[in-house]
């Protein structure tokens, strides 16, 4: 077998067989097959793209490049799930509790935050204590006694993927959709999880901006993991407005307790009931997302879902009751609001400006190599759909230092649209797609 | 300038500007960008294509990027010719001692065997004590003494093509019209040529296999040639049927000579006439390709071609009386007759096969180091269009040994296609472009 040839049959839009993915990838992790000649095939799969199956072969061939998370044993049902980022989007830390709960285990392994999306490890590490990396032993205690870690990805997990993550970059092949479903896939499978739930965004704040192309990644999604025999389910969901009222990473992590507490924003906890409902289903402790979603507002109104965040909590070393005490307090020192220049309804946001704005303050980063801070976001009193007159606060900014205040403000003040008459309705979830 | 920014934009769909290509070429060729960001954009050049002035820029970067041959205070015009590549093709030996005889400066540069089609260094090095490794000074003095010089190429010319082509091979993107428009282009002009004429081949015992990607090609190189505001020619021919009646090295050899003595087969004098009347309107010798035809027949008729000929392998190190001795009867030690095993008409004749079966005999190289042997090769009596009795004889194969012998019989037989009616006639010149 020649590399070459494995080009040249991609070139040419053919399927290369597992077998081939195997020599390709298992020759790049060995360093026998040159990156050259992997990222000339990338960019042949960027124009000519993957079949289901080949998708499914290459996602089997990257997990065994590398270590598998030890699980077995558990009692299961181990389901997870992941998001394709957004701005405002902290379901993970809400989703996880109830889920655990609910009955599920829940080796929730996230990232950082990278351009205009936040990250979940970033949120955690604003607790004070709060470590996200855990050793094999504690991710096995966690999930048996609490239900769920958060927990960030092992450097052993999946090697071929960060190899072949890191040349996509410099080689301008990053957006293919058969290469970004068999990255999430292998790193999710490889980690454990039996069943996966997908948030797929579009939209302005969101990787994928329209429908369509969310569509394509969400199918692609759902018949390369049908192909590996998995139970997987993909929601496709709008996100052109910041997802909650904050953003910012302790902010968030605030939030989410308010959420837990059953106090959360209607757009935030439909979703997160929702895909806690296809959790439910996925993992077989529902029958339908009906009967998951009721399960699911149960566990968050009797407090059970609470209880299993601080459990967490104090299962990976925070400080419990300087987390409390920190509640509606904990702020960056310095803050202005955004007031409304006009009256009227408020009929769009750009949630990527607002991101960016973000990533401004300090909430996220541009770089890996970035630190983040936080204490500092925003905290939002209007948004899309809203009506306000002139004057109203519609955001408050929160941030470490003056000069980033103000430009902070100046790239959010843009971002928002107003109009005489209401916009159309949100229709938050827009297509589920399942595979169970 | 970010590499990965220029593949991204070609990757798109966009045009790389002259600072992009300079930037990547540039950087590839120091060791800045390395080799999986320009194979990544060899790919997508090779999906998404280049447009004229773009492939222009390319080729103007890559002449740029090493030396070039110094042929200033020659009195000229500077033209030499290309041909894309066939089975018996030995017109750049009779080529260019008519264009030399015409009046013209021919620094012809040429390649070597490899695959099916021979390589007219190999065969010149069939002339005992001929050299193909020519210096500057004796490249200079050939061309205003004998008025044309048959050379290889130097490494420092358009070390970007090197380096460029490796990488190609092994990247699955040799086949890019641009690419190879390029490649081509900046060879030639580095070299000192001032027009160009291309012998761009289709069919069985070419590259380029149908007509339709012959003109694409064709197109491609005359549009970029005018965009570096030279004078090409490009001539499209069929390359179904072997050229002349002799392949091997010194077999071709000998039949040049023939040709130069006013002794050739029609197919052959057909396009060298032709291609050097071009060479001559291209130079500004003739007015007119029927001007240029008629003063090339002339200077064979009166026998200058052939003395430019012999003048320069007395130039180029050749010992001339010994040549001379062995025409007709220098030949390697076996052979063999393949005989008509049917009466009727030869429709067809597969070209590449023919190629092959000489790479079996020693003829050409599958591999750059392969060694070729002078004195084999295939002596036609018959081709395409002939009619034929059973038994007689199609085709003489002379060979080293009867191994190679009996390979090459064995893969010549099937090349040979009969028929009850005679093959339509064949138009050998199928288009001529040109930018003058």
């Amino acid at each position: 077998m020649r590399a070459v040839e494995i080009i040249m049959k991609k070139r040419s839009g053919g399927e290369n067989t597992f077998q081939e993915l195997q020599f390709l990838v298992n020759g790049y992790v060995n360093g026998e097959i040159p990156d050259y000649q992997v990222s000339a095939w990338l960019m042949a799969v960027f124009f000519k793209g993957m079949t289901p199956s080949e998708t499914a072969s290459l996602t089997r061939v990257m997990i065994d490049s590398g270590d598998v998370l030890d699980l077995s044993g558990l009692k299961g049902p181990l389901v997870d799930k992941h998001s394709t980022g957004g701005v405002g989007d902290k379901i993970s830390l809400i989703l996880a509790p109830i889920a655990a709960a609910c009955g599920l285990q829940v080796p929730m392994m996230s990232g950082r935050a990278l351009g205009h999306t936040g990250g979940t490890l970033d949120k955690l590490d604003s607790i004070s204590g709060y470590t996200t990396a855990l050793d094999l032993e504690t991710i096995r205690r966690g999930l048996s006694t609490v239900g769920f870690i958060m927990t960030g990805q092992s450097e052993k997990i999946v090697p071929a993927d960060r190899l072949m993550y890191s040349l996509r970059d410099v080689s301008a092949t990053v957006e293919s959709v058969p290469l970004i479903t068999a990255s999430i896939l292998s790193k999710k499978f490889a980690e454990g999880a039996q069943a996966l739930i997908f948030d797929v965004k579009f939209g302005n704040g969101a990787f994928m901006k329209d429908l369509e192309s969310a569509r394509v990644l969400a199918h692609s999604l759902v018949e390369a993991g049908r192909a590996l025999g998995r139970k997987v389910v993909a929601l496709i969901t709008d996100m052109n407005v910041p997802l909650g009222v904050m953003t910012g990473n302790f902010l968030e992590v605030e939030e989410s307790i308010r959420c837990l507490e059953g106090k959360g924003p209607a757009d935030l906890m439909e979703l997160t009931y929702r895909q806690a409902a296809w959790m439910l289903v996925a993992g077989g402790v529902c029958k339908t997302a009906e009967e998951g979603t009721a399960k699911a507002r149960s566990c968050v109104r009797d407090g059970s879902a609470l209880k299993k965040f601080w459990d967490n909590v104090e299962l990976q070393g925070g400080r419990v009751p300087e987390l409390k005490a920190q509640l509606g307090l904990r702020r960056a020192p310095y803050f202005q609001d955004l007031l409304a220049p006009v009256g009227g309804w408020i009929i769009g946001m750009n949630s990527l400006e607002i991101g960016l704005a973000g990533v401004a303050l300090g909430v996220g980063r541009n770089r890996k190599e970035d630190l983040v801070l936080p204490d500092v976001g925003f905290e939002f009193f209007k948004k899309t759909g809203d009506r306000v007159n002139p004057g109203d606060s519609l955001v408050r900014i929160w941030s470490q230092d003056e000069v980033r205040l103000t430009q902070a403000l100046n790239r959010l003040a843009p971002a928002y649209e107003f109009g005489h008459n209401p916009p159309a309705p949100r229709i938050l979830i827009r297509e589920e797609i399942t595979a169970l």
